[in-house]
């Protein structure tokens, strides 16, 4: 017997029928025996229209009462979702964030959550009733409504895995498991039995979008093994777990890949203190977040070229704050190209494996794909190269490091 | 400066524009000194989904569930008002039913409200801020969320108003009065400037549904003035009081008709001791209601003819009721007749004044009006008559009783 955490993300329990369906899922757990508690998001689309509502109302922004319009799509689901597993003879009860209560500190829109009192739900648990707890939302300090940000309910459902002490929280999506890589793009990509949060972080950070980063991180420090799967197919899906967790661990276990880059140039700036922070000073005021920056070392020791990256959404706004400060720049020329991607290899593996870089930019190198910018963290390698080549970079990457389909039976 | 409470139904905040123009309502009132509490609706239809909703999701009908799902548009509604008031610079907030808290009993999906914590709207209206509450719910003793019932916002509104001992509550709807009689039958019919609470009962319970019954009572019992009026036109509308407000009483405030009507007739049922308990009886389990009834004196002493009437709906029951216990009821033939409606003159003036029913039943004979049945009580006369004559029977009853447009400027 388990604990079990049963999170359903809003298309899953986007109409009558899938929430009926959803809820034969949770029946299934019951009836072998296991300890159900259930999370729900809203129905698909319902939030964005309760968010569409506000700003058409008001162009001041309150986020409590921002909070009290949009919670109502999870509460109406949970009540639904209740009644849809007490129609399948499973006892159970709705649970809003105040009646748990959900405790969340007093920043409404993006509160986060600070404990769960879970003594009553327990106590249930084990008479064999299953609560289901609406998602995304808390109770604040003012004794109103909060909720924690877009896709909360991940967020949500871990938490409450924590506090419970669940065995694992289950993440049913309509997606049905992280893969080694986008399989729209590469055919030959498999579905990951298991990861680690560290590499999940990273897939996510990188444009996975399967779970939300903030459930992953949460995850990890509580140490609760998450499981990534689909509502509509019965297969188990992917485990994000402990790096202690995985026996076997391969050297690269994903490429992932982000479209959501644009690449500033800053050619011949004065190579002197103080022009980096006049660079990213104003960005960092304007909110637009830098990724990765290289740096020449100048040849004459007085100008160097400086290229770094920002979200394709952030470039105009970028430019435009550069072109305006480009005395201060002492630069000859900007360059922007929003036409590159980003591509990612990444594995916890390669914390005790060298050679992954070096396998990386062969393996690229071989199909003429040249490297425009490189950045490296412990478990990842990062390069910036032309978006015409995206596609087949991800291919040649993913047979260079053995993530082929049935690589097994092929070795 | 008065303490008023300003309540919107549904079809007054249907959508975003409805609402802000509610909201101006609210703040024209706000900038003429008076303290305001405000209750909300869901939107118009909002409510009637959700009910839907829950019926396709579970044919179990678990009230506490239901609850939670219906609640969800006075607090989506809520909100949203909010918002719209602090977008014209009011100082606002959303209530929910378990923030106040208001407290109800725990009978889910028809709660009865127990009482309501008012000192800290109280002491917020009285520094210049709009509490803006969610209608229709309340707080039960389990913790959980309550529904008052269909239509329960008139009486939210009513209950709180009482409960801040405002000097009125203001029904802000679709219509923007009580009428002597129904506008769209008699063109002459006139708004009434005042009705009291026990005319206004007769009249909602007749058919005129602008108020809900039970919302009516609650104002009797509290002593709180109504006032029904319309969104969307700025004239005062009917004041709904006790009886001792009003200066120069009418002795007829005005005639209502009910189409919901069908007569059953048992022809020489046999008279003696037990027979009405074995017609009655049987229909009462079954939960019909039984509204007039007549029986003759028999010319034998053997037997007589009961006719009484029932709502049009529960007419087939009814007869197939009867028809199977016909051998317990030992009467002739029975006789069902769906053709019939009510008519009713209703004042409290009649109580001091006699030849009501004389005028009444005068007026129909000069137009050759049959009267089927004849019910009274202290404040009313009602007669069932063939449908064919209702537009007829409402126009020489209201030109009998003096009610027609301007009848002072014509006497």
């Amino acid at each position: 017997m388990a604990r079990i955490v049963q999170k359903f993300g809003g298309t899953s329990v986007a109409d009558v029928e899938r929430i009926k369906h959803a809820a034969l899922r949770v029946k299934r757990e019951v009836d072998a025996g296991h300890e159900i508690a259930v999370v729900v998001s809203a129905m698909a689309g319902v939030t964005n229209r309760m968010v569409e509502l506000t700003s058409q109302i008001s162009s001041m922004f309150d986020a409590r009462e921002y909070d009290a319009v949009v919670a109502t799509g999870e509460q109406a689901n949970a009540g639904l979702m209740a009644l849809a597993l007490q129609d399948l003879g499973v006892q159970s009860r709705s649970w809003l964030g105040w009646q748990i209560p959900i405790r969340t500190d007093g920043a409404h829109g993006k509160a986060r959550i600070q404990g769960i009192e879970t003594d009553e739900l327990s106590r249930r648990m084990a008479a064999g009733e299953v609560p289901v707890v609406a998602g995304f939302q808390g109770l604040g300090p003012d004794n109103r409504i909060t909720t924690i940000g877009r896709g909360g309910s991940d967020t949500s459902a871990v938490a409450l895995a924590g506090a419970l002490k669940a065995d694992r929280c289950d993440i049913y999506t309509d997606v049905d498991g992280i893969y080694t890589t986008d399989p729209r793009i590469v055919p030959k990509a498999r579905k990951l039995e298991q990861i680690t949060y560290e590499e999940m972080l990273e897939m996510a950070s990188l444009g996975a979008k399967v779970l939300q980063t903030r459930s992953v991180e949460l995850a990890m420090n509580l140490r609760v093994p998450v499981q990534v799967r689909s509502t509509f197919v019965d297969d188990p899906g992917t485990f994000v777990v402990s790096e202690d967790k995985i026996v076997e661990q391969q050297v690269v276990s994903g490429i992932s890949y982000s479209r959501d880059e644009a690449k500033i140039t800053l050619l011949r700036a004065a190579d002197q203190p103080g022009v980096a922070a006049n660079i990213f000073g104003p960005l960092a005021d304007a909110n637009i977040n830098v990724d990765m920056i290289v740096q020449n070392v100048s040849e004459d020791g007085k100008a160097t070229d400086l290229t770094f990256t920002v979200a394709s959404g952030d470039l105009d706004a970028a430019v435009r704050l550069l072109e305006g400060a480009k005395n201060d720049l002492q630069c000859e020329k900007l360059i922007a190209d929003s036409g590159v991607v980003k591509v990612s290899v990444v594995g916890v593996g390669m914390r005790s494996h060298a050679g992954v870089a070096k396998t990386m930019f062969t393996a690229l190198a071989e199909k003429g794909i040249n490297i425009q910018v490189i950045s490296t963290s412990e478990i990842k390698v990062s390069v910036l190269v032309s978006e015409d080549y995206l596609e087949l970079a991800l291919r040649a990457l993913h047979t260079a490091f053995g993530l082929d389909d049935s690589p097994k039976e092929e070795s």
